[in-house]
């Protein structure tokens, strides 16, 4: 019998003994919680296009566990062989999605295992491979929760909270990053009310974060995208968290279709918009938004994907990018797991990666 | 063998000789264009409030003549008994949909008919309300077409434009509204570049919008609502234009949900926001728009009506709101049949009343 909270489930994980990777089918919500198992390449490629599992730190989790179990198919038996094979996988897992950060991220940290660990054997240079996979997933819980902790304090109990899209547990492994701060505030009794988007035209809103948060006994109310100003004008909004894809050195932010929407509609109703960002999506190498390629999907996904019949007529035109830019200017802070930068972004995210460094360098000490 | 473009139907008819309304049942477009006759009230009624007729101006032709077909088949004897019998038909009517001015404006002004003629036989007065209805609609062509000349004036050849919704030739008896600058500009070689926002969640501008433009050779192009802060970035969109349900005496528009979102992210843009709005849609009486009453409509319209499966989970919380109000202050112009009216909106409505009236009342000394 299947449990019946989403709640109870990894959004990914490792198979350790078969070697596969575990991950629920997030096309097949809410109807139904499918868990499905993935071994080769193709099959990983399509979960992440195909939004099997999506969400940056989740398609972070899901590269570092998909490049460890094609390494493990490798027969190579040199290492020049063997990381020949690894680079061509990883360009291939990293062409499934162009604008979420964290896949490169997470691919070139598995990478640089591999180049570290040069001079051990393949077996053991595959052993590191796992460490670091799981790592990245250890990693990815401690910043969702710290993400949460920053964001909590920047609202109060019974609060209204806008959310956009699904930066929940199920684009993490978990908390999520824009419902961190709604899951640890509901433990603690603060009973937002919350607002999620639907978020055209894949629904996420809808499909995942409606029913990820209903699942959690979150006061969750669903709308539609174009709704979002109504709610405002009624004052039902103090603050709006949405997470990123990617965030540029000057704090412009690519996120879901629909993100700089939101924003601009709320700075109209002077209601702050947080963006909750682990600082592998923060890409201080790229200057501004405009410099973020967004990605453009099939005009199916507008026109017909969900429906029982056609909604648009044949032929017609459509503009269907994935992601937009939301301008620095609309957003009130970017909450990170090091704390909240504000504007100007340029110094306040340089001064997060200088505390991010400081915490790396004693961690290492701490180990030596 | 069914014609193919949209454009050669009428939007709403009367069919004096078998005394039924017909209309194309909109619920079925694109897929179908299909033909529905009504007579009794509650079929009328029902074709309102599931929007098969819809759109302010199209609702008021489709009561006005509703209202006469049902007047028609009155078997009252005495002139107090046809009254009786008109005014819980006419209240009948006006119940199903709250919002849009135009259909208790279009009933008020059958009713008025009833009124004046009271000494007439009532065979009479049903003569003079199918007049009164046929001249409603022959008005709003000429509005519409009045409004078209207004708007292209605030617009160059090769413009692009964004619309939400369908204020167009589906809303209206002929060219539209917000639809009736591009009708006209493209008669004219103005080739403009059009976005049709989908209009989430009944998908008006997917279903309606789109179709209708490319039915008559416009450039359009679909996107959801999310994604009108992207084209506007690009700098693809010169100019919004939209319809309206209600215009309080302020300048704040009630239109189709999602309006005053496109007019906020436009305010960021800079893009100027119009409001086409025939003067029956303007309301002197609403001081401001917190005074309009916005309709709620139910949640399976956002959860699952158009889905092939339900998207959202069971159970779940959905505000879905019909319309919403745009502040003033985010609306560049109203488009009216007698001009555009400027902020400050108090003055500038007024004067163009004032100029309804100067133009009946030589209308009328050109009769006399």
């Amino acid at each position: 019998m299947q449990k019946e909270n989403i709640m109870d489930y990894d959004t990914v994980a490792l198979d350790e003994e078969k070697n596969e990777l575990v991950i629920i089918d997030q096309t097949k919500l809410p109807g139904k919680i499918e868990i499905i198992r993935l071994k080769e390449a193709k099959e990983i490629w399509d979960a992440i296009y195909l939004l099997k599992v999506r969400g940056a730190p989740a398609i972070g989790v899901a590269a570092a566990y998909g490049i460890y179990i094609l390494a493990a198919e490798s027969s190579a038996d040199t290492y020049e062989a063997f990381y020949e094979e690894f680079k061509k996988k990883k360009e291939y897992l990293n062409s499934s999605r162009p604008t979420a950060v964290n896949l490169s991220w997470a691919l070139n940290r598995m990478e640089q295992v591999v180049l570290d660990k040069k001079e051990l054997p393949v077996a053991e240079i595959l052993a590191c491979l796992k460490e670091e996979a799981k790592e990245i997933q250890a990693e990815d819980i401690r910043v969702c929760k710290a993400i949460g902790e920053y964001g909590l304090s920047l609202v109060k109990p019974g609060d209204g909270i806008l959310t956009h899209c699904n930066a929940g547990q199920l684009a993490t492994s978990k908390y999520g990053t824009a419902t961190a701060p709604i899951y640890l505030g509901e433990e603690r009794g603060y009973h937002f009310r919350v607002f999620a988007d639907e978020t055209r035209p894949l629904l996420q809103g809808a499909r995942l974060t409606a029913f990820e948060l209903q699942s959690s006994g979150v006061d969750v109310t669903l709308i539609c995208d174009n709704m979002s100003s109504s709610v405002m004008q009624k004052g039902w909004v103090n603050a709006v968290f949405v997470g990123c894809d990617r965030v540029a050195a000057n704090g412009d932010t690519a996120n879901k279709i629909g993100t700089s929407v939101v924003a601009a509609v709320a700075d109209h109703y002077k209601v702050p918009v947080y963006i909750c960002a682990p600082t592998s999506t923060i890409d201080m190498d790229t200057k501004t938004g405009a410099d973020i390629k967004i990605e453009e999907r099939p005009a199916e996904e507008v026109t017909e994907m969900w429906y029982k019949e056609r909604m648009a007529p044949e032929g017609v035109k459509v503009y269907n990018p994935a992601f937009d830019v939301t301008d620095h200017e609309l957003i009130a802070g970017i909450v990170t797991e090091y704390g909240v930068a504000r504007a100007p972004y340029e110094t306040s995210l340089k001064e997060i990666f200088k505390k991010k460094e400081e915490d790396i360098r004693r961690k290492k000490n701490g180990r030596q």
